[in-house]
């Protein structure tokens, strides 16, 4: 499967009143990770939702471990890919390392979602078309070069 | 067991571009929501951080489930309380309410730190003393009042 | 001009490791007062979009004085009000006091703003329409009631 | 002075239901320019923090122009340079470029701050020291390069 890492500097803003990352930053993190992978694949966000019609990747499922705590200033590392593939869902991996010790892992459910056919204002999830598949399944690992 | 009840406006900035909540920010809600509950215990996070010389519930393990979403303007009812007490973390459920139908469930782990007692730059879990327990175990129910 | 107070806590999230108010944090605050105003105006925003056709209120200049930290647990009290209309935009003040004290003072432009009719992809200013320029002109305060 | 240059992804989780940039994610844009800025003059924030004895860099004033709206996916650039020093505040530019249009642009005047010497709880303005204000008046541009 095709994996990112993206190395990520841990900000003032991220940070709580403890000097640790508020949990729910680490979230915010992953989905511009999710974001990044598909744009390795070959597909942008912006047009990969005109482009197949969908609204967006919405979320299912979150599980999440917090091994290590990270701080402001820490550059950390955040490794993403898909594990599995469902017929309107997908499992996609993030793991986050400091140094080299897994401090975060997170495993989400996302489903591919359009406007419901009969419903404008409900959504409702689509099959991922094949070619996206095949597109993230591709073996190789993308690295990200980001200088402060 | 003590459950707080929160009604929650979702707020525009809650939202993102499918109009629906940005999944990060139901942690940020939920995080409120831990706060409310102790707060209504008698523990006020700043009092309760001092008195106990801890610098916070750091998240260990988060589970979710997004069963359906919720968009700008929408009225939502968050019920918190703790299922479980371990020696220095507890396991807090969040259930999110839309009209009567639960909408997003979340059990987080939250462990009881203070600064490490060898290393000021780390953070070491601490047993949960039993008053906190006493107090949070209590039966009742509160409900917040808020109006827009 | 109606005016709008809100109390609000200052959540844990809100702050940085400095202990004090990230500051965008305040401008997401403001940017509820803004949609509270309205709200008690009879203008919720989701109907108000639909009904008058907009994409929303979007800023076009701020100003704003920092005159007094707050931190996590400091209740403060916003007050929020329109202090001028233009053609197609107004002038909204918001003024945070922590216990009697003006700590943060804004002031932000916005605009009514509606799908540019030669492009779909651009946004425009439209006239303010006269029947909401009276709803939020009309004296009187609404104070909301806010417990944790 | 030196300036600092940054390309960045407006991402998903930035965007508000009307497509564009919720207005309170540009300031924490802005901050990691800061940060950045400091970081390229050989300031790296933590560091920093600890041998000048400071708490951060806390706003007194913004003033902000949004003059062009940003979507999701949109590249931009955002120039950073302090425009004044003063005795114990800095004003400091940030302008944001998509494409080569001004899109918007922000001056903050942050002032160097530490923790009282007679109020722990209270934070006081320090005078900036010389060799920090020598550091950020070099003349020099860095740009930094991100990939997605």
């Amino acid at each position: 499967m095709l994996t990112n890492k993206r190395r990520v500097l841990i900000e003032w803003g991220d940070c709580d009143p403890a000097g640790i990352v508020f949990y729910p930053r680490y979230f915010q993190l992953f989905d511009t990770c999710t974001t990044a992978l598909f744009w390795c694949a070959g597909l942008p966000k912006p047009e990969m939702l005109k482009r197949y019609n969908i609204l967006g990747l919405a979320l299912v499922d979150v599980q999440a471990k917090f091994i290590i705590p990270s701080r402001f200033g820490d550059e950390v590392l955040i490794e993403t890919t898909i594990i599995e593939f469902r017929q309107s869902s997908f499992v996609i991996s993030h793991k986050l390392f400091k140094a080299e010790q897994l401090a975060v892992e997170c495993f989400e459910t996302r489903a591919w979602i359009g406007i419901h056919p009969q419903d404008p204002m409900s959504i409702k999830a689509k099959p991922i078309p094949q070619e996206v598949i095949t597109l993230l399944s591709r073996p190789g690992r993308h690295e990200e070069i980001k200088l402060p």
